[in-house]
Formats: structure tokens, sequence, C-alpha cells
């Protein structure tokens, strides 16, 4: 399976973070033609106890890498990315994967 | 759902690697008490077209927090972390973290 991955750092303020990501992003996102799931994980710590370098990760579902690259080429993909930007563009780093 | 993710940088020898974490590491690491399910996600490139920054993220699945922690302390969570040392040490990042 397809998955588009989104590492975030941890934000400055992460109630501001919280809510924009959950009342705005990712209903944009769920928007996108193709998209089959979103999973999130909110990560709390290394084995070793301490902070985890990154603060949450999406996992976004596609059938094949067809159709995640058609979903990031839409027009909502790309209202997707365009609202990523504004308020996590210097925390994300995006990644394109293939699940076993 | 309790999860620990590994996430791999490149290795200098692909190969190698490979074969150490599917022949190796992954029965190993199967062994751990309370671990329910293991996937495995490659990656390729960024959404720009870029490298991407990790080659493989394992994320390993537990019931708890608490089942996860056991886990870890576990001799065969032990046995698994020092495989993981030896041939990885050097490329990766564990987190914990909850999947909503």
């Amino acid at each position: 399976m397809a998955k588009l991955i989104a590492l975030y750092k941890k934000p400055e303020d992460q109630i501001a973070f919280d809510k924009h990501y959950n009342e705005v992003h990712v209903p944009i996102t769920e928007k996108i033609p193709g998209l089959r799931e979103i999973k999130v994980t909110k990560f709390s710590v290394t084995p070793m106890g301490k902070e985890a370098p990154y603060y949450l990760m999406c996992e976004m579902f596609y059938d094949s890498q067809e159709d995640l690259k058609n979903g990031l080429r839409s027009a909502e993909g790309k209202a997707s990315g365009k609202d990523l930007m504004s308020f996590a563009g210097d925390l994300v780093t995006l990644m394109i994967g293939e699940e076993d």
C-alpha cells in the first residue's frame, strides 16, 4: 500500500497547532481524491526516556503510488499542501513510502 | 494503540542492511512478548522528488503503553535492542507513540 508520511517536529504552541491540525488541516486533507485512510500517531519519549525528536506523525494511505501522485496533484491535494505550509512549513518532513 | 517507531536513515550498504534486517533483526524482534504486529514501510522520495531523509520505518504495535514498556524490558526486548545497536546504532531513531 502506498503511504504519504508527514513527520512534525514539536511546535512552540502545541494547543494552537493541535487546533489548526484537527479543525482545519485534517478536514482539508480528507477531501483529497483517492485517500483511503489517515492515521495519526502522537509521540512522547524515546525508549531511553528522552523527549522524542518528533511530535506527531500522520500516515496517509492510497491504493497505489499512482493514486498518491494523482491525489497530491489534485486541487484538493494542492489546497492541503498550501495549508500545511501556512502553519507547519518549518516543522514538517514529508516522505512517500510503500508499506509491505 | 501503543506503537514503538524505528526510523532508519539510509545505510551505506543497503543489500547488507536489508539482509540483516529481514533475516536476523525481524525474527529476533518478533519474539518480544506482547508485540502484536510489525509493519515495515520503505521510503523513496519526498513529494518534491528529492531523496527521502529516511530509508525505512518499522512500526511495532502493542495493546498498551504498559505492554510496550514490559516488552522492551524483557530478555527478548533487550536482545532486539542489542542486535539493533550492532548493525544500525548510528542509523536509527526510536520513538514511543500512541496511535489515535
